[in-house]
């Protein structure tokens, strides 16, 4: 994947959101598709498009256009989704809770093998989900990070922990942390940090409600 | 705010991020900021920044660059957020009720002033938060909706129902949707959707530890 180091970060994320609407055409039954139609479901030039995809290898024919399944294929097989992850989850109340029991992850190929909480009510105590796991202490993520050579944790503590359960993770071995606590965490720069700010998705929502409603 | 309405999505979703990252600089006590410094955090270059920006008024001075307290109300302006919105939320499942108590929401004018689910046995619960809500029958939405002026509604139900409860919430009044169930949902045109997807974030999350580690 030697183009693909070259990749800059948007293309990268968009190349995520080309996946889910390619994921959408596949459903819609569409065999076939194009830049151009990427492009204009998700907002963004044909060129651009091509540009992204181009950092990673060669797809598609000129005139002829993408395969639809085989681009999936190709997309999942550079974002390394093809084949399932597993991930630890730090912060065992309601959104981890929710996180465990949410189906989205799994249908992605990742799996949550393991759940972390510091308070002593918790521990030891199984899951309420399709698939349950027993509460361990925090203690344990080291060991068990190593043992599952796992690389990417979900922290879902309060906002006044994170900062602190975030060194934790890192000092056990995490090298990506996927970050929902509403707070801006200082963590190395060999370590990724992906932060889910809700607040931004209702912010954009309120904006077009009060543009439409104009 | 006639400007905004000729603004690109892509850009109004970047006014989001350039305000976040505004708001960092000024937690870290930065007064003035650039274009470029605001484009270089956040990936995008400083023409970019300035042409975003350019949709919604002429703000900063050349050579000299923005203020940043100044920018940041003037683009919670513009969003719309620097007035408290009431928004409504239905399913109180692990996901509901962590949104619920989700800190992020307050502390960007944004408060869940009615939770509503199908339910017998949570209909007429007090949700567990600083500020607790009786948990109404999903019948009572249009009449809430109504009398409190709410457009935009939180659907955190699972992926089956989905689709059915993004139509009540429609016939009710709800012209915004910030849509929690992994599912593609299919309103009318007038209807703003907005879809967290988590795999997303994860699956990119996991790509630059892949990335980073080899």
């Amino acid at each position: 994947m030697a183009q693909g180091e070259q990749a800059p970060i948007p293309a990268i994320r968009r190349l995520s959101l080309y996946l889910r609407q390619l994921e959408v055409f596949e459903v819609a039954g569409r065999q076939t598709t194009s830049s151009r139609d990427l492009g204009q479901a998700l907002g963004v030039s044909d060129a651009q498009v091509r540009k992204d995809l181009g950092h990673f290898g060669q797809f598609g024919r000129p005139g002829v256009g993408y395969q639809v399944l085989d681009l999936i294929q190709q997309v999942r097989a550079i974002l390394g989704t093809d084949k399932p992850t597993d991930v630890v989850l730090v912060g065992v109340g309601n959104l981890g809770r929710a996180l465990i029991a949410y189906r989205g992850f799994a249908k992605r190929g990742f799996g949550i093998v393991a759940a972390f909480d510091t308070d002593p009510d918790k521990i030891g105590c199984d899951t309420p989900s399709p698939d349950p796991l027993v509460v361990r202490p925090i203690e344990d993520l080291q060991e068990v990070v190593s043992r599952h050579d796992i690389r990417v944790g979900l922290l879902a503590v309060p906002a006044s922990a994170g900062q602190t359960v975030a060194q934790l993770m890192v000092a056990a071995g995490i090298r990506g942390i996927l970050n929902f606590a509403p707070v801006l965490l200082r963590v190395g720069d060999d370590i990724a940090v992906s932060s889910v700010d809700l607040s931004v998705h209702l912010e954009q929502l309120a904006f077009q409600v009060n543009g439409l409603g104009s």
